[in-house]
């Protein structure tokens, strides 16, 4: 992999986390936040945000419900109710899902915990940046994958100017790479990726920290993501979803961009088995 | 897995090996040992051992060939190529393997390196458990794969006995099961099972320690075989192949026979990524 994107590549796999995902930081950093008389949280996810959440409310004995887009990957609907997560359809535009996560507020007393524009999440995820600087491998640059922007936003804090961040976005899905050309927030593209944990639109918290560290935003066609997924499978044997793979494919479509020490975070893992081993 | 199989599993990922497979070990080892006049080295496999040996004859500017199976993986066979491997073909049976090894022999002056019954072999791949064992993880008890017996018969000269170590097989490809029920060596059932890297026989050497050490020999069925990729793959997010499988499997198939705190191989990782990610 090293030769192949001509950098020394470091990988945080946070695909090895709790949940499979990086997920899992910010919903416990939240949900330990949470007063304890609160007894039902919800959020709107395409698998991994709510997998966390419901994860992060069974230490505290809270209940969890998740607004789901009815086209999510199955694997990722049985992850979050494997946590105990309830689920409620939605559709795939960002409309439906708004209204029918309105819809549930309106009739439970319960409290929304937002993917990633929300302080606690974005320090939550921001540990693993920290732990990848922690881990002494001189690193001069990070990259991470951006979608709602939690994660990169978070890493953008840890590492305080200290080492670049660079976000990595799907093509079809750079709402964010708009954002950062246009100087504000532009609104999402379909919900088309196969990286479908980045299909969501930047959040405003994490627009407003991208843009103040001047964020470069590196695009990967749907193609090279998915290059990238085989290429982390069959010569580093380890199973990441596109989402994650986004940062590998970004990095190998934009040789320019990419430093001498680099610190990669795979962001999460949540893929079926394919038949072919059934 | 540890709920699953209902023990504590600590997993030595030989998939991350060099050549994805443990096979590296027992290869350096040997080709550090030859005398520099040697030139070239000629073996037989199924992918795994041959990739080793090619990668460690490259370390040292010899050449390797390597007699292979018509029906071996193709990406086996890749992987071999991309080590500097030239590669022989020969039948699937243990016959065809010994005849064109022969010829080759009479034809080239090129040392013979055993996969399995050899000593150098044997304490290379010995290498992986003394690993587990320094890694203090106060194991009762270590499952390894066991085909010709290489990384099992290093694994009990390592524990020496202050270890249990217990061997899995594919139920299609029991010699080593048998063999220890009959006290002496028994011929190789035909080379059907998924687990490619264990459809060889028992080694001489191999057995005379296992047989010494009065190895438990516990067998996996196919389908489990299959399962147990599946769950490595989604629940721990690792890429391995069905000859690494055979362990978890096992396990699970044959719960009274395991301890409590359980090391367990993961002995290689060469498979494809599957065509649902192209």
């Amino acid at each position: 992999m090293n030769k192949l994107v001509g950098a020394d590549l470091f990988f945080k796999c946070e695909n090895f986390q709790k949940t499979g995902a990086f997920k899992a930081r910010g919903a416990v950093n939240t949900v330990l936040q949470l007063s304890s008389n609160i007894e039902s949280v919800v959020t709107h996810s395409s698998g991994n945000h709510g997998a966390a959440l419901a994860w992060a409310t069974g230490l505290r004995e809270m209940k969890s419900y998740v607004v789901v887009p009815t086209d999510a990957s199955s694997f990722k609907r049985r992850n979050m109710e494997r946590y105990g997560a309830t689920l409620i359809d939605c559709g795939q535009e960002l409309e439906s899902r708004v209204s029918v996560l309105q819809d549930f507020l309106a009739k439970h007393d319960a409290t929304f915990i937002h993917p990633y524009d929300d302080a606690r999440i974005i320090a939550g995820q921001g540990s693993a940046t920290i732990e990848l600087l922690e881990s002494e491998c001189n690193l001069d640059q990070i990259w991470v994958p951006v979608g709602g922007g939690g994660l990169a936003s978070g890493a953008i804090l840890a590492a305080n100017g200290n080492v670049e961040v660079v976000c990595a976005e799907p093509e079809l899905a750079r709402d964010a790479y708009l954002s950062m050309q246009a100087g504000c927030r532009q609104p999402p593209l379909p919900p088309v990726t196969i990286a479908d944990g980045l299909r969501s639109s930047l959040g405003e918290l994490n627009f407003s920290i991208l843009r103040a560290a001047k964020t470069t935003v590196a695009l990967a066609t749907e193609v090279s993501i998915k290059r990238a997924v085989r290429l982390v499978f069959e010569m580093m044997k380890v199973v990441i979803e596109p989402s994650a793979a986004v940062v590998v494919a970004a990095m190998l479509e934009n040789p320019s961009l990419v430093a001498n020490r680099v610190g990669t975070i795979l962001s999460g893992g949540n893929v079926p088995c394919p038949q072919q081993f059934d």
